[in-house]
């Protein structure tokens, strides 16, 4: 049997469309991937079955042996603690209150550990990523919604409640646009690319013009994705042009919130926006940021893009798993 | 000799106007205050000489014998390295890289500590104050300006440069009114005793009417102090009422993203505006705040007065320099 120190981990990222799940060496090496559909209309039972069957096809399609396994790591989207594994809520599954590690470890017989997904995403990115060798390092996830882990003295900070890291629901404009969440002025209701759609349509419907209108397959703005924006971004259009460069800043204005209010070494930007953009919209945030940052606390601070794109969850659920095995 | 544990510790508050400096117990009992203006045209030679002073003044008039003082801990306005004990910039006192430890050092023949003067505060209120038994606590002191200390884990978050817990310069009206610091709509800038004598002045200048011009000696509103405008407040006055409930709401926001954020237990709202508005302002401060909050962040959270009032600074730097000498 494997030392804990030496054995495999599987991690997984559970999404509300698709699962991920992959056996990781203890030096970060991907051994494979599996990937499934999420079948979120199952409820719990059916999510954590399927779950399962990828964690045991991943093991078997590795090829390395089921007692070199040491456990799980599974990265959930919502509020969970990290003790008890229960999930507290997952919008986007639709879940309230899930033991996700009991159930989970009754069916797969090994040790589970779950943690939040932009969590362990920012772990991943502080061991393995952009950030290996910070020891403050705050990732931030800009998507669909914008999501946000942090890592003080080399460890995930939880918070009281362990919610900490709603990054996207710092208000940074008192009277701005309403955010999903009910407030107004959100990071996510200023920057997120749900943002970005909602006012690239709204200008659109004033009369503005751009590509995105033909690119867009039915004609509604609102489901462009990331890379079409990036596209029209690069193609010069005006208006993408404007609206992305905005969010861009706005996205600045919380980094410089964030340097200022909690000095960390690095901020690593990733997600489906700031992938699909790349350098540009980094230097921009970077330069906003810079703008409003004291100068004691910019010394020395590094903004990057991150590096592990969608392997990030999973490697920082099988990182935290690991970790979690070798105290135990 | 007394025992490191049982010693008494000097605490001193170095401000820009006046100099307090106290003994203290190992139980936080405070045995003697000295106060003496703080001779800020003398630069740091002379300030430091007039902090020494006080020092042994504290000590001669609390009668507690010289060897059974253990060290001196000074709060001071300004970002420094809690380690080298320099100040690396002091606005208030126009320093600009001050090796403080070792100068102070130097005169009182004792070991000294520099913090922070709010984060000093805030560790009073963690440690003898609102906040005793909490592990994550933020505080935040509302006064001519906004400061803040954050304790995650029951210990001082300081951050890659040691400059950590600017909480007046998050920003929260991305066009808002320009900050001292030269941003715009920073949390200082929309909440402080300044924001607040600004647009009562502004509105008095565009015709609006308030006891507080006649309240003002000079007929400059802009130098009203904070019990003025809780008088103000209290009688009724229209405009000040307006001005000092939007203020509220404000820093409820900032609170607000703040939780949202890092989840902290706890919430210690102190300064000069805190302690002048009362419950009054806490209770409005809390309620904006918990609007704008998750609720799976809100549960167990408090937001709450500080207690320690002036004491707060001398007494912190007590307590960090105690347990300071009790690691070495």
């Amino acid at each position: 049997m494997a030392g804990k120190a030496s054995g495999y981990v599987v991690g997984v990222d559970l999404g509300g469309t698709k699962t991920l799940a992959a056996v990781v060496a203890s030096n970060g090496e991907i051994l494979c991937r599996v990937k499934a559909k999420t079948p979120v209309e199952q409820g719990p039972p059916g999510v954590l079955a399927a779950v399962a069957t990828c964690v045991k096809d991943a093991i078997a399609e590795s090829k390395v042996s089921r007692s070199s396994v040491i456990g799980v790591g599974i990265g959930v989207p919502g509020p969970l603690d990290p003790v008890t594994g229960v999930v507290k809520i997952a919008p986007n599954l639709g879940w309230k209150d899930v033991p996700v590690k009991a159930l989970l470890e009754k069916d797969v017989k090994l040790d589970v550990f779950v943690e939040n997904d932009v969590n362990a995403g920012t772990v991943a990115e502080h061991r393995l990523g952009a950030g290996a060798g910070v020891n403050d390092l705050i990732g931030i996830f800009v998507g669909t919604g914008i999501g946000g882990g942090l890592i003080f003295g080399g460890r995930l900070h939880h918070g009281f409640g362990k919610v900490a890291g709603e990054i996207g629901h710092m208000i940074i404009e008192v009277n701005g646009p309403r955010c999903g969440c009910g407030n107004r002025g959100c990071f996510e209701a200023m920057a997120s690319r749900t943002a970005i759609v909602r006012d690239l349509a709204n200008a659109v419907a004033k009369g503005r013009k751009t590509v995105l209108t033909k690119m867009a397959g039915n004609g509604d703005l609102r489901q462009i994705g990331s890379s079409a924006l990036a596209d029209a971004y690069r193609r010069g259009d005006k208006l993408a042009v404007k609206i992305i460069k905005r969010a861009a800043r706005y996205c600045g204005i919380a980094v410089a919130s964030l340097l200022n209010l909690l000095n960390p070494e690095m901020v690593v930007l990733g997600g489906g926006v700031v992938e699909a953009l790349g350098a540009d919209y980094v230097n921009r945030v970077a330069k906003a940021a810079a703008k409003r940052t004291f100068d004691v606390t910019l010394e020395g601070v590094r903004i990057v893009p991150a590096r592990l794109g969608d392997d990030a969850v999973f490697l920082g659920a099988a990182c935290l798993a690991r970790e979690r095995a070798a105290k135990d």
